[in-house]
């Protein structure tokens, strides 16, 4: 299904080896040589495709679905038109995602420096790595084994790139350390100055970002997005984060492991973010804040004080959600009983 | 008056000529033979300038403008000064940008591969077209006749680019068809993977984006813009879109026909926004969502329902926009009493 | 402290020296030969390291440092600990940012035209100036004396650039004149299409966009950041001011003197900023409007109505801070009342 121009699929792959691959188990063990041509949804899988199902509201298209075998859980099977064939699992989703992998794995490098690439002679590249065209490394740079750097991307001055890293176009890089299997998608910035000054009516004067930019391995971060480097301290975002595009992380910011930073949201400078917090769309963090594990900041929340590991808030200005929620239900009867408070 | 280093000017036209070319009618047809140099604003136009007036709020700088001529509405005629010639039209403004893209054209391309640029022998170019330095164009790719590609923009392997098209400096394309006509300003990001993972503590696991962007024909979108690939349906823009800069457009949402998505707006993933749609500055559309056509989302709204046809939204979370006046009233009512229900 | 691979320091510096650079005085003029190595925060400093202390909340702090010298306000010299060296300054932190600018200096250029940089010969170059690689220069460019042109970045036809600026890579300038000393990071776009048409459900009509961007010395401008040229008039930014990251300026916006635009906030078209003004981050402002000198304007707050000079505004729609916070506590006590008023 997904256009050949674009994506090369791999397989087919016998439902054994699928639910090998993924942790699952099949419902009925005679299926496991039944093979499978590609994954699709499942409005528009046909008899030689994987399916899944996770979020319960699909459950009348799965009932519906001509789907040759699907991902699903337990609880749901019963649900399964006849003829499909069941992989069970207790997490469809991440079940799913690794199969598609499968069938579309990221594409081999094929080790290169372009032409065009302008490679200084004292940065070091590790093996099978790619510079794209018009890509510039810069001195001292430390690029690890098995990473590309995309086309007209700037690698600047002593970075240090990990291995199997995929770096795309129109990067720039400065100040900053990346761990490995990091992905950084087009036009992602990170390591120039953080916004810092000493406000002045005579000219703000500049206070010298002395930090760098720390990030972990296994990271994604998204297209435009923008990371500072720190003041003094540095800016770090731990491993497994993942940042979506349009992003700004301010100077000094620390964010834990496995954070999710949805689109267009930022974090200002100094705030310390714990561990597999999520940071909703268009969502702010005030600056020298400290939110705990877990937290979860709905989309276009604005947090201006600490948030306890595990709770949830919304608005702007962020409130414990069930706050949040009568808040919202009084103003809206509000606004609908015309005439009695007015 | 435009900077003659940054624009060239054409003309001096006769009324005669501007009114045939923008559908209007003079008022006296003896003005048919006077020449105008420029176009300019009401308030800084001379004897041989030509400008309008299309806000009310503008006409007392009407009555006292020195502009020669001036498209107006027929009902605001009368307060014209004496000796203004009037071009009448139901639409001054549209009037008006047909008359200035008369006297200031967009530049014709002078064709050429330039020094620099790194074009794979596969792609397929059109006649008449510009690659600008440095720009990369991978395998595969076309690029239709009358296109001009920016300075080290990177066009992807297999990537379609209509006829006519611009497409600015430092700008980003994989796994797209655009259409003809499109104008995608510096620094614009397309068919880059969504933000599509199962979340999970170990890790968490990235699924492959499979779809593509398609941007229909006359579109522009923005400086910094993003537009992510889908994950198995396609991200698709409608024809004749107008997107400002910084906007984020998340995988597998389909936008219709000639809307208009106001700077630093983002729509989440799965969003289905039908024709002639507004979003206003900084607002947000969740995901999974059904926008209407012809539906107003006022800025820095948070839309988090479905919205019918024809339906103005406001605030976060959004609600009608009668409701909004009503809640907003009442919010502000209560901030001012100070002490009576506190 | 600062990492030596990405910083180089100067020094030794005596205190002596430092408080005649920063305009400040010790506190006892024993000290002035006492020698310090760099610049370090209250809590990781040394014997030979100057710290400062600004915001009185880390005073304990300051009580506990083993820092060598302090910045600090005659007021606080008193809790110093014994043995600290103080340098007394009525503005600390700006104290601190001339003293670490002695120690880490802007790095001096290094005068070049890189290999692969595009220069049209029609471009005039000041002395001592650095165009990196892959930058193009286009047609009748002007770059004044020690200003550097980072790798990729592209200056339009006819551009204007002061002296000693530094101008980032993946930079795009357009229909712009560029005062001295100005920082632009890591892909800001400047002059490209301001978001004009006229709305037609047969096709929005473009209004070309007719004016220019003139920035002001002194300013800087944060990493992907965009300002749009003028549909006639000017887009006009006034010198030393402080944009951050992600930031959006609409078509003829007028910004004054030594503003501070926090990122990922917007100014909408034609709205006129005085001098001295803060907009918090995700901030917007409408389009047409008038801020007042002084004004400021709080994070996320959505500006829809004029502001006078010196006024402080919260929310979206933005009122005055007190009626914003007497808002705000009623709706959190009607929040956490459940059942009174439902």
């Amino acid at each position: 299904m997904a256009d050949p121009r674009f994506f090369n699929r791999q397989g087919p792959f016998t439902l054994g080896e699928i639910a090998a691959r993924v942790g699952a188990s099949l419902s009925n063990p005679l299926d496991s040589d039944r093979r499978m041509l590609d994954v699709s949804p499942l409005d528009t899988a046909g008899g030689d495709h994987l399916s899944f199902l996770d979020n319960p509201r699909y459950l009348p298209t799965f009932e519906q679905s001509k789907a040759g075998a699907c991902i699903v859980a337990a609880k749901h099977a019963r649900r399964a038109p006849t003829g499909m064939a069941l992989v069970i699992s207790d997490r469809p989703y991440r079940a799913y995602a690794l199969a598609a992998q499968l069938y579309y794995p990221v594409e081999p490098l094929v080790p290169a420096v372009h032409a065009g690439a302008r490679v200084d002679p004292t940065a070091r590249l590790g093996a099978g790595i790619v510079i794209g065209p018009g890509a510039v490394i810069e001195a001292g740079a430390t690029i690890g084994r098995g990473t590309s750097i995309g086309a007209n991307t700037i690698v600047g001055r002593n970075v240090v790139i990990g291995e199997e890293c995929r770096i795309g176009p129109l990067v720039v890089l400065s100040h900053c350390e990346i761990g490995d299997q990091v992905t950084l998608h087009p036009g992602v910035k990170i390591g120039q100055d953080g916004f810092g000054f000493a406000p002045d009516p005579a000219g703000h004067v500049k206070v010298p970002q002395l930090g760098r930019v720390i990030i972990g391995s296994r990271c994604e971060i998204g297209a435009n997005s923008t990371v500072d480097r720190g003041a003094g301290p540095d800016t770090v975002i731990g491993e497994g984060c993942w940042i979506d595009n349009l992003v700004q992380i301010g100077h000094n910011v620390t964010v834990g492991r496995g954070c999710i930073i949805v689109a267009q949201s930022g974090i200002a400078g100094s705030t310390r973010v714990g561990d597999f917090v999520a940071l909703g769309a268009q969502g702010g963090l005030a600056g020298h804040l400290t939110v705990g594990s877990g937290a979860q900041i709905a989309a276009q929340s604005g947090v201006m004080h600490d948030i306890p590991a595990g709770e949830t808030v919304c608005g702007s200005p962020a409130v414990p959600i069930k706050q949040y929620f009568r808040q919202t239900a009084i103003l809206q009867r509000l606004g609908q009983k015309k005439g009695t408070q007015e």
